[in-house]
């Protein structure tokens, strides 16, 4: 539970209580989001793609990964103010054991000297040491005493992560992807750059859910649990509303049967027990992977809507804030392409 | 997400996203619903019985399956109007994979030619095609342009599922069901057609619990999560009723060890967050299995009623309606036979 | 469902429904609590220890065996008085059955003859017969009719589980938990008899949360489902602000990885959905384990505090009681000492 003058661009954590996840939190996680991306929850169908078993929802291993770092590096932050180069790089099955460690990449006192932002890389490796999920973060963190600033280091925040250097498994067989198991038919080739998809499903978060998923996660920041802070009331973790939103999106977007990157996004306003999502998904682009023809790449901005149906949101511009929207995410998925 | 006119009688739909249960939904439908019978919950009583594993709860499965069925059939449904010849054909054990189809029966546009009823016959197989569950349901499916009716048809909708046809496992030794584990000394024998069983147990619906539970099911349907409806607040998906009175009655029918058939049913008045609901069965008839002595049918009415206490609810007629009934099912239940 | 007239001492009550714990209910317990304490959750820390597989959370054992007697001791009790001499004697792994039993060990009818206080010593054993878990408590329950009193027999109840009868598995090497993986460095020489411990985190109790939680536990008492009782409210049963307290004393207690025995405590004020717990722990002796040099025992005093800001509680004496404690536990967990 650190503060900013305890971090030092270097410094390495390896935090704590590693999780072995397992069938039952595949289940909660399907209970408290709604995620219905059938390679995670048949067996036979993962077992076509080439996978041993079901893999676990791309968004659990997330954020019970990014759980794992809250208390040493953002127990007490103000902000999480962003995401970069967020790359799933092998899948996570149960049994798997993830641990996690962090090492700062930059650091930037503010102006007023009571807090700074911290850079943060972090990396999540199952029990045989494979690295399963890396990403960069950087959240706003408070000095907990006066002191002397450190030397600013802003580290390069890459824009994206290249479609040729993400880590697709060689074992995959995109195409034994069954259109009847995931229910669409829209493959790589359909979507076309600057579609914009409303999902139909909205959802009412409840201080239940999302308190129950963040434990899931186990993730203990205490904005989420005690409405004791500058709200007045609790936060809703912005990794329960990618979830709710990944789960919202699987009408539309049915056949997007993995994530491979995060290139960057911010929770645009928070969310609050009570408020009702809804998801909008706007293509970005359609790139192609190299050395593959079953499988591309679909670029996508997922925007997180709260109370606001819709049909009444207007087109929102990459960078622009809408009050309606509370997570805007730049990121891609595997989806197979048409023979 | 069909429309009344996208139905034509003979159209046959292989239901997206089969799933495979595990134990960890088995826990999620406990905690959910607070189910107790313990064939379901302990695997030595479950394998003294024949099984080879706790049998997953029979509307854990129940629930799964219809869920399967939702966005084809009634997503954008304004009723689920019945149930006829519901069929619990073979346990289904954590590891097994559910896929559903149905099949279009029936056809009936409304007078006011923005609606019809659509009747369709479903059924789900696990991973070696073997039926675990047949089911007929009717709904009532907007129209969602103006055309031509299509020609009616009305399927014949038996009225019960004979006990003579009822499937139970060869395997199965229900003397072996020991009394100390169910808590409950009462058997078949001890039963009389006419008796009412008013449950002890009362519980509140809380959103967040059906909420969950639906979403455990993978049911999409909008009229569970938004508010945004003819009701202006979340209906609670009646399947979550009837797992709750299912767990209410366990303490009155702690023998009733498996459910094998629906008759037919009605969820008679909506549930919302916050209702209180209690069980009533009321004992409709006692029946032998052919070749079997050591095992009869129950045939029962559950009567789930909300916020009115059981001690002041009348004597409910067969087809009549009570503003505190929410749920009116005619079903039969497994129980072991005094030797 | 037993009135007091009911006991008699030396009754013994086989009590319903074994339970099979799985993977699945280690997540929902997690899910409803917050659990974090490393041992029960990533299996290589487990194994290093010298475990098969991750033991099952001390209190998610303790909470379901206690639900079992719910239904024959307690299902009435006008209160749950207290607790003395319970043991954890042997670990639980996923995939263990428990069967509960209880013997009445005393009967105390009250003055007004309208209730007697009814003393029992439960056991809770795994599949093989082997004791997991003992423990002795005593509930006010009511009488059902008018009757002679019982002859008062009031058993001893022993203030304390001395250290040196407590069970500590042959196979622990204590040793080998890793502070890396716990997250704290802490170990049993660094605390102090006296020291006070405020653990920083807090936590709403949703009345979804509680139920759901009870309901795995498969406990049915009334009163934590049903308003319609003296409080007019639903009572958060006292098992699940034990799981919840365990739970937030993660930080500050890391390296605390098992529970080995409740001397005594008592549920000092009722807990509602909507209240903010919050823990303290003090520490109330450190002790020797014969024979072991790798692991001592911490005697603690937990306190489960709610609504207040644990910086504004003051030091609450043994047996003194303050509006805003409602779980005064005095306790002992296994901790490794510095070699």
């Amino acid at each position: 539970m650190n503060f900013f003058e305890d971090f030092a661009v270097g410094r390495v954590f390896r935090h704590a209580t590693p999780r072995t996840l397992t069938t039952g939190d595949a289940a909660a996680y399907i209970a408290l989001t709604g995620a219905r991306h059938v390679v995670h929850c048949a067996e036979p169908v993962a077992k076509a793609l080439g996978h041993r078993a079901c893999p676990l929802d791309d968004f659990l291993v997330f954020n019970v990964a990014f759980g794992k770092t809250v208390p040493d590096i953002s127990y007490n932050a103000i902000a999480n103010l962003g995401y970069a180069d967020v790359r799933f790089t092998a899948p996570v099955y149960a049994g798997d054991t993830l641990a996690c460690e962090s090492s700062v990449i930059g650091l930037k006192q503010n102006s007023n000297g009571r807090s700074g932002v911290v850079y943060v890389k972090s990396v999540a490796r199952n029990q045989d040491g494979h690295a399963v999920l890396s990403w960069i973060r950087w959240v706003m963190v408070a000095r907990g005493a006066e002191g002397a600033a450190p030397a600013t280091k802003v580290p390069p925040l890459p824009a994206e992560v290249p479609a040729a250097s993400l880590a697709v498994p060689q074992f995959l067989r995109a195409q034994a992807l069954s259109t009847e198991a995931t229910g669409g038919s829209r493959q790589w080739d359909d979507y076309a750059p600057g579609e914009v998809i409303d999902h139909p499903g909205r959802m009412v978060v409840e201080e239940a859910d999302h308190m129950a998923a963040t434990r899931l996660y186990q993730n203990p920041a205490r904005v989420h649990f005690d409405a004791n802070n500058d709200f007045g009331k609790r936060l809703v973790y912005g990794g329960h509303v990618i979830s709710v939103c990944r789960a919202l999106s699987h009408d539309g977007l049915e056949n997007a049967f993995a994530v491979v990157a995060i290139h960057g996004g911010s929770h645009a306003n928070p969310t609050f027990g009570g408020d009702t999502l809804a998801c909008r998904h706007v293509v970005a682009a359609r790139e192609e992977l190299p050395g593959r023809r079953d499988v591309g790449v679909l670029r996508l901005r997922m925007l997180g809507v709260k109370d606001e149906p819709l049909a009444r949101l207007p087109a929102v511009a990459p960078g622009e804030k809408h009050p309606a929207v509370v997570l805007d995410l730049d990121y891609s998925v595997l989806i197979p392409r048409r023979q």
